[in-house]
């Protein structure tokens, strides 16, 4: 490794990744020393590093001299795929959904045994709900995430349920075999339910969403109050949004190869 | 633009970043050589250190073998202030907007000499535009930008037209003196307009949205084919959204602080 490392099994990059790693969703500003405790460096390490890293722009200092992730890594981010081929590419979709259902919507994709969340819409009528943007959630207690996971390989699958089933709510399902039941219900239907298993007095309705090889790439959901009484309605026009966006995927898909073959 | 030269006095941490900056919008997808190329260093060291940030999750490889952002970067960049404490609140406010004006609708911010669009909402009526959430366009030719301009401390007006302002339709404005009387006028009533000064056949309006001590921290702007006819009524809807959202800034500043001192 290059650098004059005094922790030579940690290399500059993994020292200067752990400062950015120290920042969650529950710690979005900190101090110099909470960044350094957080990130296991020495306080003149972090100081170096922090300061490398506000200049290029992935730090941003605020009034109170704490900390921030700043607008060029926010802007470098955008760069991904899950926002440029996914993101962008379902979002009118998503506001025709929560323009027409008054609910909560979600994107959500399958990061190793977790749902991350892509996009969340909401409206002022729409039931409280943990998810945002850049959050994650667990694959058994969400609708989107048993979509994602029932057409996982099986391998996650087994894995997923090795790990043990978190309970979140009495309704939550916490038994393997229970879950694979369920699992192959999602399959065989082409829909996934979640009856207050992750949060009281909240329901959700997710079906897949394809791309253009027919792989299941994300879950596209609503999360209302009740849904039980709408469950068909709702399916319906989640299919229907699903179904658009693969096409829109793969239109993209042609024009990008179009592109590159000029 | 990866402007990077091959300089052996810069830190690894830099040349980490470096392969960062080699992607753009315009290259969202890179092979390793391409990588190297644009980072301004040897392949030997974008080979090690594309592995390194690979392995964190900040890149990821594609079936084609070729690298692009990966959802962990996205994830952190989420957390960024820009995204977390403006996008996620002025959201719902833009997909009104959208929908009451069936039209694209922006949210931007100013870094330096540019417009940063933090998020773009469009419907399928709505004229195609050159914006995308993370993208950047000038300050004097896009209505959000003469806004963010117009709010700009004096020496940095000055700076921008010291630059030259660069001409994108026979209507830019590129004297500084024209510029300077119209960023009054944006003052004085309160929002600018664009029209055909960026792309021929689109239009824009947009109003300052102002954080919890009064401060323009963003523009909400408009575009379509033609405005003129409608623009009376479309600052209006502008600026009561604009306002709404900085209530919502106020109410989630008091409740961090009251979590904070609790």
């Amino acid at each position: 490794m290059a650098g004059n490392s005094r922790d030579p099994g940690r290399s500059v990059t993994a020292r200067a990744l752990s400062v950015l790693t120290a920042f969650d969703s529950d710690h979005t500003r900190l101090t110099l020393t909470a960044i350094a405790r957080r990130a296991g460096i020495p306080l003149a390490t972090a100081h170096r590093l922090v300061r490398e890293l506000e200049l290029w722009g992935a730090l941003e200092r605020d009034s109170d001299g704490r900390y921030a992730i700043g607008l060029r890594l926010w802007e470098i981010g955008q760069l991904a795929p899950v926002n440029s081929r996914l993101r962008e590419i379902a979002l009118p979709y998503l506001q025709e959904l929560c323009q027409s259902t008054h609910d909560n919507v979600h994107l959500a994709v399958r990061d190793g045994m977790e749902v991350v969340y892509v996009e969340k819409l909401t409206t002022p009528r729409a039931v409280p709900i943990m998810s945002r943007s850049g959050g994650r959630l667990p694959l058994h207690s969400t609708s989107v995430g048993k979509v994602l996971l029932a057409h996982a390989p099986a391998s996650v699958i087994h894995q997923y349920c090795e790990r043990g089933l978190s309970r979140h709510t009495p309704y939550t399902i916490t038994e393997p075999g229970r879950l694979g039941r369920e699992l192959q219900v999602v399959r065989n239907r082409g829909f996934a339910q979640a009856n207050e298993e992750m949060t009281l007095g909240s329901c959700s309705v997710a079906v897949p969403v394809h791309d253009v090889g027919g792989v299941v790439i994300a879950a596209l959901g609503v999360v209302a109050h009740s849904v039980r009484a709408e469950v068909p309605k709702l399916v319906k026009t989640l299919l229907s949004a699903a179904e658009a966006i693969r096409q829109r995927l793969i239109e993209e898909e042609r024009s990008s190869c179009d592109r590159l073959s000029r």
